[in-house]
């Protein structure tokens, strides 16, 4: 297990339950009664983004459609978000910041000002689901599909723009048996789509829908691509937009391979290594 | 107005609005469809707290309770929390964070891990209300009642536990016209209940109920206190737990007095500044 893994393990045990949620932690969103669905992600200036190569707008852009992509993940329709901005002395303009998170079409609907050494941005998104779409849900024999095409940010220094899947994530809910967005790459989120379902999953390389000037490393195990990976019956006919690059198998292991073989140097990435 | 509500503002005039969304940026937390509140506040080392005083687990619990404390305000019960952990290198026991922050009773539900260069907590609280009590709900002639004891926290340098008045807040919740917490002090949060209902504010100073080795300055605009500010209407009944300091005015200025007449020197807590 990667380290990030292994604390999400640690917290889960002190976590707790109540009323009122119906799946806490270990899926994209955080899942309430009435099929509302919620996640949180930090940005840090230095580790997710380096604030002197984009703006403030751009940075904030990018905190919102990093959970806009975990409610897409969910097949959920984004309700609103809100944003905690710690600022640095000189780097201070909040409502660029702000600006950038209401960029996507969903309203910012409260959050927090502090100071702080270096560029903080937290955004929480709010989304709601007649059903959503669990990582647990999917069975052997299922394909797996990806939307748009991966390595698009590791080519690009990891500042392209965002776009969350939302339309793609809703349209694959009346559908899919699971669901991840690709954060840390599909080398590694195919795997936790697998072990969250109970299967095994193979993930054949060579399908995999390069993005311009991306290698298949980059494509494989780059990561921050935020596409989405479903499983899909078999019997389903799959959406012009996904592209077929494995299946979920009945045994535990995640196998990636291509025509010389298994590849067992793709790990993902690790946030918090 | 100071620079903290002037940055709101600014973020106010960009944040949207959408469907679903019943109230957006300005009161202790949003409103959404089905009467479900949100809120976050973000902590970070140094700016909040200093964490060579406290441990990680009273950290963690501290950024929940000021959450919590907003849930209060809005007199509503508790659903879940997400939180998002900045980790420096050599301070990251994420699993003890955790513990403080499920500490209050109320499960994390999920969240987000990061390193960062100091050790920072955002947390956001999700919470139902069948009626959220606004900020700006008050009349002319209301009295305003205040839990608990003023001071505690600026007395004890702003290392003692908070303890979110959830119970206090679901009470008053059925007999308040206007509610909020005090954050940066009655000083300051009695003026922004008082403009969000579009009123003055008299409040007595000498009534305020002060913590054991607590200034009266302290009382009035230390800060952090979390006890809840509800404006009641002055034909009801008060609940055992409050104190009366003053009513809501029909000009529009907050007026802080003692014995000796208006105090202008008491400010209020500016936590951007």
């Amino acid at each position: 297990m990667l380290p990030e893994d292994e604390l999400v393990e640690r917290i889960r045990a002190v976590a707790g339950t109540g009323d009122g949620l119906v799946l806490g932690i270990g899926d994209d969103a955080a899942v309430l009664d009435g099929g509302f669905v919620v996640c949180c992600d930090m940005l840090v200036d230095g580790v997710h983004f380096v604030s002197s190569r984009q703006s403030l707008r751009q940075i904030g852009a990018r905190a919102a459609a990093v959970n806009l992509s975990d409610l897409a993940a969910m097949g959920a329709q984004p309700v609103c978000l809100l944003a905690a901005f710690g600022l640095p002395p000189h780097r201070g303009d909040a409502g660029e910041l702000a600006a950038g998170v209401a960029s996507h079409g969903v309203p910012l609907a409260g959050g927090d000002l502090s100071r702080a050494a270096a560029l903080t941005v937290s955004v929480t998104a709010v989304g709601r689901a007649q059903h959503p779409v669990l990582r647990s849900g999917g069975r052997a024999g299922d394909r797996l599909v990806v939307t748009g095409a991966l390595g698009a940010q590791a080519a690009a220094g990891f500042t392209a723009e965002v776009t969350p899947r939302l339309r793609e994530g809703r349209e694959l809910a009346a559908i899919a048996t699971a669901m991840i967005d690709l954060s840390d790459g599909i080398a590694r989120d195919a795997g936790r789509l697998a072990r969250a379902s109970g299967c095994g999953a193979r993930i054949d390389l060579e399908r995999l829908p390069l993005a311009a000037g991306a290698t298949l490393e980059q494509a494989a195990a780059g990561g921050e691509d935020y596409e989405l990976l479903a499983a899909l019956p078999d019997t389903e006919r799959q959406p012009p937009f996904v592209t077929d690059v494995g299946e979920l198998t009945g045994d535990g292991a995640v196998l990636l391979f291509d025509a010389s073989g298994p590849r067992h140097d793709l790990a993902g990435w690790d946030h918090f290594r």
